[in-house]
């Protein structure tokens, strides 16, 4: 599963090159008695096996490395951006990528694991969410994407989601590419763009409008 | 990319058995010309490439099947698992997943395509946003989990985050487990696990606490 589908990106180049480096562990070794069991019943009953604290516990501390231990769940703090930037800009991370309805919570306690969340909704295991968080992070490392431009225009840089893009031709199936698009103005063309984000952001995400426009408050205040 | 993570977990095993099926298209191959290029440089200027409208239109013509043309982008609707559950009834879609800087806007107007994103951030393409949706929708399709119970007990099936699991051993390097889990009563453990969830959805999650609160509220006021 790991580098997986990254290893097919610009992240997978960047792995060859030793811009970043994986270590992969497989919880299994980890367990130990005949069958190398790492799921057990639920106390207090229901569906599901959960994983069993003293093998994840000799898993983490046979491969915890530098930065934050993060266990990637539903119940984490959802990841955005911000949170990506951050991860990008320090020294590793370790992810515990689980599988089955969950881990023992006391060993999360014990490890004083970060819990993420890449969205409200349910997975089967840990891993695709630990490849998303990877790619988002790796194509922030300096060197990995070509044009570090690309980096400051793209959505949520601004808080913003992204204008509409186009691109030859400037007729198509009888579709036209707005006209400033044409005009050479860089300054409308930037005002344009501008105002495309806004508006689709207002109507596509008010949570997001509603924090632009309060940090942009905030800073037309300062003034 | 594809099946790729999917090929080694429960969806793997139903795709073998043909609980669904997977046809994969590289949009490369509706390129023409001598370099076959897809992208194309961005009318109005900036960093970045942009995918090519009649190189699309002619990748989702050839390869459109029934259900949504479904685009991903950071732009569109956040995936939840009510939209999980409603794709997984529904009966397939068609996943367009971008690469570079973004794609031709047109193309997404002309199909009327379906913007969905999987959170606030930027990933270097949309082939692993479209491998976690198809994990969780696959894993809903009847058969794939084996206990049906554990799907409805899990994150989000309430509208809450779900509450700490616990297995063997009962006290683990001095950590115990709640006693409650170890009563065998069951109304008893039902109400500390709704109120474990309700907790930490309170604390981590405002905007899915005053969903949850309203929804309830609004039922009370039915009764």
């Amino acid at each position: 599963m790991f580098p997986g589908p990254l290893g097919q990106s610009l992240a997978g180049r960047a792995l060859e090159k030793g811009t970043w480096r994986l270590d992969v562990a497989n919880i299994r070794d980890y367990a130990s008695g005949r069958h190398r069991s790492v799921d057990d019943i639920p106390f207090g009953g229901g569906a599901g096996m959960v994983m069993r604290p003293e093998v994840l516990d000799a898993a983490i501390r046979a491969n915890r490395g530098s930065g934050p231990l993060i266990y990637l769940t539903p119940r984490g703090r959802l990841i955005d951006q911000a949170l990506v930037r951050e991860l990008a800009a320090g020294d590793g991370a370790t992810l515990l990528c689980g599988r089955f309805e969950g881990v023992d919570q006391r060993v999360l306690e014990a490890h004083e694991a970060v819990e993420l969340s890449l969205g409200d909704f349910v997975l089967s295991g840990g891993e695709l969410p630990a490849l998303v968080l990877l790619d988002a992070i790796v194509r922030l490392l300096p060197g990995v994407v070509g044009n570090q431009e690309t980096l400051a225009e793209e959505s949520f840089e601004w808080g913003l989601l992204e204008y509409p893009h186009y691109t030859r031709p400037a007729e198509w199936q009888g579709r036209s590419v707005p006209e400033v698009l044409l005009s050479g103005h860089h300054e409308k063309i930037r005002a344009w763009r501008k105002s495309q984000a806004e508006d689709i952001t207002r109507l596509r995400r008010p949570d997001l409008w509603d924090r632009y426009k309060a940090a942009k408050d905030s800073k037309d205040g300062m003034r």
